[in-house]
């Protein structure tokens, strides 16, 4: 397919990169920054512009790689001149409707990018959705070119992916950054030891859920243990919340567990 | 090294396992339980018992692989006719001094054990520590003969590090559930969806620190996306608070991160 990028950030250039080894001619890309436009269109063999007055007038796809805040705003900008063409954006948290065309679209590839680390897209899980019918079939069957998991979700429902998404990875990743803290601050060891744990904690789950993952004195409710803990962080209110909140809800999830197989709150 | 292994759960059964192949002569294995202690007994080719008046009187180490409440009245009662003998528990969370003994350690092995899921104990981080100086030599060898990572480490230092790591494994995991949840309440997606998300987190943390790692809407204070999470958890008052929380907790750390590069708190 004839795809014209929007975008030339962590997601724009992974997401470029696997459509342009499937197969798919990127006819441009667009960015803000020349700089960033010029890197990725040298990869993807392509032309590049700076000014949305340049950008093609027909593609088979255009594809919004932006930030949240302004995927509305240049799809708004762009529209003129385009309004049969397909206008697919790649936000997790932003409804369809936030595209003034009748034929737009969603292809949200959830995953952490970054611009120097190079990913796997076919492992990728990528979520489609479509205002028209018609436009579902070519954003399937575009997704299933680079992912091998391709899943039709709605707006409704990405927007919880998104959110989970936000706890399985942000908040997971913010645990991890309060532990290195803790590492740093006494016995002055690398966070290296951390990691046969951590990649140990996120290998499990690979067999069984993280329900049932659950170790540790909050899941025994191993009060002795817990009360040192809390001694431990007297001096840091903002972990000690954290500590007293999270050990709790990990204590009533198990109990829940028990009581129904369905999990928590 | 002849080793007395009292204890027959998760932990005993991984290191009597790393000790037996790294050709150690496992002497006997105590478990209340007659069915765990002949089970572990079978695969290291052991003599076993249920009875403390049967354990042997000397080795050269007695391992206390038991849970944490259970190490100090174990160790005591062995104690009589064994005054002369090192003894040696595997707890994080407790002190080198909740053993009765002159010769008394600490051999840490940091890692969440499960019977039936084997680990390659060669990475996993070894923590020891003595009361005799001529005690550590011989953990630190140990320890060696099974692990590649191993540092002497103070018991007032191991107690922050068990609390690391129950912020690296026990609330990341809880994270990964929470997340879970969301999933399995809207569009019913498996949590396997999440897996190459949660496995690049962990990846990441290999070539970077969380805090450098760190990505989402509450790094970049995006309050729309904020307010969007927030509305969704609504009817969910543990998991807004969890939320709130970590959003805040999140964006202070990049905000001192920033200033120092020390991070957080």
């Amino acid at each position: 397919m004839k795809v014209v990028l929007i975008g030339a950030g962590n997601l724009a250039t992974n997401l470029g990169k696997a459509l342009f080894r499937a197969g798919h001619e990127i006819v441009q890309v667009y960015s803000r920054t020349e700089e960033s436009a010029c890197a990725l269109a040298e990869v993807l063999k392509c032309a590049y512009t700076t000014d949305l007055a340049a950008v093609p007038t027909s593609a088979d796809v255009f594809i919004f790689a932006l930030a949240d805040d302004a995927v509305e705003r240049i799809a708004c900008l762009l529209r003129k001149g385009r309004e049969e063409q397909l206008f697919v954006h790649t936000a997790g948290s932003l409804h369809l409707d936030v595209l003034p065309t009748a034929r737009r679209g969603v292809f949200y590839p959830m995953q952490s990018f970054s611009k120097d680390k190079e990913v796997d897209f076919s492992i990728i899980p990528c979520f489609v959705e479509s205002f028209l019918k018609k436009d579902l079939e070519l954003l399937l069957a575009l997704a299933r070119t680079v992912s091998d998991t391709v899943y039709e979700l709605s707006s409704n429902d990405r927007k919880y992916l998104h959110l989970a998404a936000v706890f399985c990875n942000n908040f997971a990743n913010h645990c991890f950054a309060l532990g290195a803290h803790l590492l740093k601050e006494h016995g002055n060891l690398p966070f290296s030891v951390m990691l046969p744990l951590i990649d140990e904690t996120a290998s499990k789950l690979h067999v069984m859920s993280p329900h049932e993952a659950q170790t540790g004195p909050a899941k025994r409710r191993d009060k002795r243990v817990l009360e040192k803990h809390r001694m431990l962080l007297a001096t840091k209110p903002e972990m000690g919340k954290i500590y007293e909140l999270f050990s709790d809800s990990i204590y009533y999830d198990q109990l829940r567990l028990k009581e129904d197989t369905c999990g928590i709150f």
